[in-house]
Formats: C-alpha cells, sequence, structure tokens
C-alpha cells in the first residue's frame, strides 16, 4: 500500500470505526468475487457505514484521495457490477450494515428501507402487516434493496407488477460530491423538473450510491394456484399467455416457459422430482394466478381457462396444482434449471428480450443458426416468456471443459448472440444489467444517440469517474474500438 | 430583424417549406401567448416540420444560429411552459403537423404516435379497437401527446392508472445537436445503461424535443357507475376513499372533491344544473368505478361499498348514477369549477400535492391561515384527493378588481402557499409542470441538491441553453437572489 492510499485507509478507519473499515485481507477476501465467480479484483479497503452520513463522509473521503469506490449490496449481481478491478485502488463500499426498516404505513402500503435491507427481511416485514412486496427473484437471500433498485431488477412477477423501477416511489442517494439527493417523501404526484430518481435506478452505482428507498406494497393475496401445462411449440405458448391475459386479467401473475430438454436436465438433477404431466411435451408452461381477497374463485377460473385453451388448441395437456405443497413443486422445477444445467457443463449464459410478439420467432430462428454456427451446442431459452424476457442459454458440447470452452468460445458466441438479439430489436440485456460484463458490448452495438448522453450525463454527475469505475457507461466509441 | 436573424429565417424557410415555416405575425400571434392569456412573447418565426428528420434539421440549423428553440403542442399548457420570452430571439417549434398514429398494435395492446397527436384523437382511435388510453383531463381536445409527455401531466384517472410517465413504452426525442434518441421499440424489459427515456418525460423540452411515442392502451371498460356522496369533512373523505379502495380495488377509477361553496359557484354558474343530492354538505366526492369487462356487477358493488361506508358513518348521503347521461352530469359539475370561479371573480390557483394521508390535515391547517393572512380571500381545495393532490385556489376578495389583485397580491399569496406546501414535505407542482410560471420558486424552495443535478443534467445535455430558456429549470442559485 503507497503511502497515499495509507492515508486514505487511516483517516477512513477513523470515520468509520473498526466495525466500518478494514484493510483486512481475510474480511476483504469474499467480496472481491463475484458470486458467479467470473469476476475477481483488488480493493484498498472495505466501508461499511451504518449511516446515510456516513456514507456521504466516507464519499467526500474518497473525492479528497481520488479513490474510486464500488458500491456493494448482496454481492448477487449477474454482471459483474460490484466487483472491484484488480488494481487494488478502489474502495468496495457495502451497504449490507445500512439494513432498517425506517417506516412501514400499513395504509398508504408504502415502506421505507434502508438499502441494505435484504430482500427476503422485507418481504416477512411486509407480510407480518398482512401485504406483500411485489418482487420476487432467486436471489431474494441475499439480494440488497440498493442492489435491486442500482440494477433494475426483475424477476418472475414482473408480468404483473413492473420491474424494481415500478416498485420506487422515492428514494434516497448520495451523490459523487457526497451531497445527498432525498425524494424519500412519498408524493403521488409531483413535477418539480427532471425525475431524478428514475436516473438513479438502473444506474448500477455510477451516478450515486443508493441509502435508502420508499417502496409500494400490496394487499396479501388470498389464494394462488399454479398451472402446469404441455405445448408443441413457443408459438402455442404465445397463443396460450395472451389467452389467459384475456380471461385472467390481474390475477395472472406469473407465465414461465422451458423446453423439453430444460424439464429432463432438472428431473435428472432433482432426485425426488417428478415431471406434472404423463407425457413428454416440446415446450412446458408455468403459470400462475393469485386472487387478491375479493373471492374470487381461481380453481374455476383456472378450470374455465383450460378448457377454452384445450378446445382452441393452444395446449396439449395440463394440471392444475393440488396444494400448496404442489405448487412448490411446480416453482422448483422452473428454479432448478439454471443449477441442473449447470450439473452438466458448461454454458454462456445471456439474459434478452425481444418484442413479446417476436419472441417465438426469435427462439425459433436464431437457436438453429446458433447451433450450426457452434457444432455441438444446444441452446436452452426459458424464462418469462410473458415479458419478451427469455435466459438464451448456448449449451456447451459434450465432454467440453469448464472454464477452457468458456475462454476458447464464449466471446464468439456471446457476439453471435447478441448481434442476432439487436437485429431483431432487442436488448442485450433485459434484467441483469450490463456491469463489467456487457459493457463493451454495450459500446459495439448500443445506440450512438444514447451511448453519447449516457456519457454526457455520467460526465456531468461523476465528472472524476470515481463512482463505480468501467461498469455500465462503455467509454467514448474511439477509446472501445481501440 | 437584423440580417443574421434574417439569414436564419430564409435558410429555415428552405428547409421546411412555405408550410414549414413562417414570419407572418398574424400567423405567428395565436402562438405567443398561453391560453390562460398570463404570458406573452415574441418569436423570430413559427417552424412546423412534418417529420422526425425535419424536426432533427430544424434543430441543427437552430444551432448553427444560435437560436433558441420553444417547443410546442397544443399550447394549452397552464405553468406558460410553450410561450416564448419578449426577446423575440427564439423559434416556436410546433410539432402540431406531426399527427399521424404510427401504428396500433391490438394484440401488445400499444400505440405508436407522433407528438402531434391530440389526446382525443388518440382515444378516438383506439376506441376503434375497443381499447382505450387511460389517461384524460379537460384539455384533451387540444392537449397533444407531446407536450403530454414534456409536461409528466395527471389527470383524473391517475389513481389507478398513474401519470403520463406510466403511460409510456418508448419515445422518440430530437437532442439539442440534433441526433435522434429512439427508444420506440417496446420492450417489456430492458436494462441497457440510463433509462433515458425517464430523463426526457417531464422535462418541458429543455433536455430534448420529443417527437413520437409508444404508449401502451387497456382494453374498454365495459360499464361505469358513478357516485354522488355528501360528508362532513375532508377527514370522512379520506376514510372514504380508504374504505372504496379496499371495497372496490382496480374498480376505482376517480375520486374527486369539492367543497359546498365550489358545488354553489357551480350551481349558479349553470344554468340547467341541479345539485345531485337534497341536502348540502360541506364537502362533496364523485366517485367513479368502472367495470374491465369480467362480469362485475358494479351496481351491487356500488350499494354494497355505500351501505358500509354510511354505517360505519364515513358518508352522510350518496345517491349512484341511474345512466350514463347523469354519469356526465356528475363529471360536468367537477369539469366546471375553474370556469364557474372564473366567473366570480380573480383568484391564485395552486396545483399542490401533500402525501394523501396528510391532505385533510393540510387544507384544515393551512385555509384559515392564508385566509387569516389575506383577509377577505376564501380558499376553494378541490380535486384529486386520492392522488394527495388538490388544485389550491385562493379566491379574491369581494369587488377585487381583476388584474389588478392579482398583480398587488398574487406573488405574495403564492410564496404563502408554496412555503406551507413546502413545510408539509409537499410539491409546488403536482401534475402541471414548472414552466416559467413557478420556475424562481423552484429555485427558492427546491431541495439544493436536486437542483445542483438538474443544472448539471441540463448543462450537459443542452451546453448552449437553446433548449426552452427560462423554463422548468432554476438559475444558479447566485443569480436567483440576485
Amino acid at each position: 500500500m503507497n503511502s497515499d492510499l495509507g492515508k486514505f485507509a487511516s483517516e477512513a478507519a477513523d470515520l468509520l470505526g473498526t466495525r466500518g473499515f478494514t484493510c483486512d485481507p481475510e474480511l476483504l477476501d469474499p467480496w472481491l468475487t463475484d458470486w458467479r465467480g467470473r469476476y475477481h479484483g483488488k480493493a484498498v479497503g472495505l466501508a461499511s457505514p451504518v449511516s446515510t452520513s456516513e456514507v456521504a463522509a466516507i464519499v467526500e473521503l474518497c473525492g479528497v484521495h481520488g479513490i474510486p469506490i464500488v458500491p456493494q449490496g448482496g454481492n448477487s449481481g449477474m454482471s459483474g457490477g460490484a466487483t472491484p478491478d484488480s488494481s487494488g485502488d478502489a474502495l468496495i463500499l457495502s451497504l449490507r450494515r445500512m439494513n432498517g426498516v425506517r417506516q412501514l404505513d400499513t395504509s398508504a402500503m408504502q415502506v421505507t428501507c434502508d438499502a441494505g435491507v435484504v430482500l427476503q427481511t422485507l418481504h416477512e416485514a411486509a407480510a407480518k402487516h398482512r401485504l406483500r412486496f411485489p418482487l420476487t427473484l432467486g436471489g431474494k437471500g441475499s439480494a440488497t434493496i440498493g442492489g435491486l433498485i442500482s440494477t433494475n431488477a426483475g424477476g418472475t412477477q414482473v408480468l404483473r407488477h413492473g420491474t424494481m423501477r415500478a416498485q420506487v416511489l422515492g428514494l434516497e442517494a448520495v451523490m459523487a460530491d457526497g451531497s445527498v439527493l432525498d425524494t424519500l417523501t412519498p408524493l403521488k404526484k409531483d413535477n418539480r423538473g427532471f425525475d431524478l430518481k428514475q436516473l438513479l435506478i438502473g444506474s448500477e452505482g455510477t451516478l450515486g450510491i443508493v441509502t435508502a428507498a420508499t417502496l409500494r406494497l400490496l394487499p396479501e393475496t388470498s389464494d394462488r394456484l399454479v398451472i402446469w401445462a404441455g405445448l408443441p411449440s413457443l408459438q402455442h405458448a404465445r397463443r396460450l399467455l395472451l389467452h389467459c391475459d384475456k380471461i385472467a386479467g390481474d390475477a395472472l401473475e406469473g407465465f414461465e416457459v422451458m423446453p423439453a430438454h430444460c424439464l429432463t436436465a432438472v428431473l435428472d438433477h432433482l432426485p425426488d422430482a417428478r415431471s406434472p404431466l404423463a407425457q413428454q411435451h416440446e415446450w412446458n408452461v408455468l403459470i400462475e394466478l393469485v386472487a387478491a381477497g375479493n373471492g374470487e374463485d381461481l380453481q374455476a377460473l383456472a378450470e374455465n381457462m383450460l378448457t377454452e385453451a384445450s378446445e382452441q388448441e393452444f395446449l396439449d395437456d395440463a394440471v392444475i396444482s393440488a396444494n400448496e405443497a404442489q405448487a412448490d413443486t411446480f416453482w422448483l422445477l422452473r428454479d432448478s434449471i439454471s443449477a441442473a444445467e449447470r450439473a452438466i457443463g458448461p454454458a454462456m449464459q445471456h439474459d434478452i428480450s425481444v418484442p413479446v410478439a417476436k419472441m417465438p420467432d426469435f427462439v425459433e430462428t436464431s437457436s438453429p443458426q446458433i447451433e450450426k454456427r457452434f457444432p455441438g451446442t444446444q441452446v436452452a431459452a426459458f424464462g418469462h416468456l410473458g415479458d419478451g424476457n427469455v435466459h438464451f442459454h448456448v449449451l456447451a458440447p459434450k465432454g467440453a471443459k469448464r472454464g477452457e470452452w468458456e475462454l476458447a468460445e464464449g466471446k464468439d458466441i456471446s457476439a453471435f448472440v447478441h448481434d442476432l438479439v439487436t437485429q431483431w430489436g432487442g436488448s442485450i440485456s433485459a434484467e441483469h444489467g450490463i456491469g463489467q460484463m456487457k459493457r463493451d458490448e454495450l459500446g459495439r452495438l448500443g445506440d450512438p444517440a444514447a451511448l453519447a448522453i449516457m456519457r454526457s450525463v455520467k460526465q456531468a454527475l461523476d465528472p472524476r469517474g470515481l463512482l463505480n469505475p468501467g461498469k455500465l457507461v462503455p467509454l467514448a466509441k474511439t477509446d472501445v474500438t481501440a
């Protein structure tokens, strides 16, 4: 550690105390690698402030010493957005100790909480008041509110309730100069200029550090049913989606798809799992229906919906969960796809979206193109059909060696997939963000006008480039192509 | 006109043709004054491009000559945001000739249209396909989509469907350098960096010129009922709101309040109007219920809701509209408040919001404070209680002379009201925007951190300050207080 870094570390320790700042390599180590193990970095230290004013103070101190800051929540991001680079110059600023639910207003159905509150903790806090927070995802046990906001997270309830952006009524953030933007007052209407919270949402810590948020809550659901359906094609799934949307309306909360080979992989991976349907089908759909408590008869709704769908030949077979345990079992099959795939072998994973109506055509057209271009690979497209968002994984040829194969083929495969998605008018990041993983691809494929605006805004709000450098915002074109 | 302006005018005419550009004072005149007649300006000319590329070209030309641009839609804004200043240096850039509905996708329930499409035209286009656009307001016959987006307009359906921001899935805008930002592809999920469309929404033409948008549509409603209720206080109205929200859920689309003296003024103003209820009540509430077409029995819902409300003493009396004509009559009473007030005498009008739960206390506490401070005045608070947003008008003492009174007292009254609202954690602009009317007040009362960010963003995206100068963005503090 050079003397200037030493001086910074000493001042940071004075500011935050021994629990609030450490340079201990053992304590730092878990936070230097992303949870998928793809990115590794170094850091000058780990700051763990407990209040917004402590965050502001450490940000100011970083400004004085020119120390880059990598904000970190649950460290469960998918794109390396919370992992520092290898220079060792940066400070990891963890929000995990800021984990208080500040206020929960049951009549306004709003909650204000610190950025470090874990999603599952928020779910439990809401449930105590017979309310719910309408966003969930696999990493709910570690993902924090600040991280979810900074990445505009999605999940399995977006179809009805939108992404994280739709849940945020107000937020508090520390800006690059240490000033605090406070929009926590949850006004339903407020047209006092640019909606700055929107700029912070999804900016991955590159414009400011989210320290708290006011979020909307909904009444708890009184009932739910999960349907598992088998269909001959993704086109059928799209027709079934439109049908369900029309019949079930607001009761339809989830619509997930997976191809036959994904289900097979899951059944091989989970020793006690059984296929919900007797026959194998080319595609499987998981549908979740919920009742808002107005006495809807979900069973009748589901039966009516499936009977009509069957008559109109949208599906081949379907089963309705008989109880909560079976509903959970169906979801377990869906949620185990990634783990089952990992057990088989390496894969390049892409989180992409295209306009909802185009998704079946995209998958049917692109999959053989990819499998032809990269012989031996197999495409697995699964996930949130209702959002026009699938996880589009390219599985390695049999026998490919983990690590080596990705290194040899990964970049070409991803570029090929991203080119296709862009040609279809889609997005190379639907819900996982850009981070460090896709930054250069965004620079290569992004709309030049949008990139120019992003660079201008970044330059305006973080002129010295100290907030999460190297993430999200592609460098100017000349640098990217250099 | 000096020679440089003459050169600009000549080049603009070459670019846009005689229908696309004029300096004729008679043709310019109607667009130099806002519709309320409060602001008057001058302009070097009126540009009326017919395409995005023409908008880009004229913006570039303005850049070459350093000509400020005042974008204008229906010229029905409430804050002078579309009226040029008195220098005569600026160009009015009207979007009214860009009035095409580009594409309406019935299965995706989305419409892409030019910025100059009038709101009512959009309503009619959607209705042809048994769909609806879920935002409406008094100026629907003139307000354009571009103007509604640029001011993040509200209206009477915000309670259920949100402001304009919630309707915009994508947009197209010409930036200060003439580049075109195109986010029209309506991806449901897209996390490729900052959500730039959010920055444009509500920016009142100060960051870019909205030329088109993709908007969400909803299925048409199959039925509606309007309820008129009489209550002893605004506190009762708030309790009734919570009750209706709980019982009616998504069927509740409107909840508007007005005090007794507003209803009296309306009844005096409309020769054929009658009070919906036999007795006079301190407060009146208009409730709109709609059916989404799933066979809901609105009549039963309304009766059940009102019976319970009456038993719990949330209201004194209520009547349910017997038919569409009566429903329209109830709305006419609500929509005539402003006109009725104008007929009585001058008033200072404020469009304010506070957290919904605080609104009754705010109105009850602030009204006597204002009436005491400005003897002879009377406060009229009416409108969107469900959004925490009322139109808070201070009526002049009897006999006050229109024009003179506003000039003598207006600024002090508005400052007093804005101070109160700010103390209550509210907004001095709930839905009408800032424009030129409230710019200095925003500078005086706005959060310094937020103002600093706004100035930075404005400087970054419009470094020469040519986009709608003098609107929305307060000058740096030193200039404001100078």
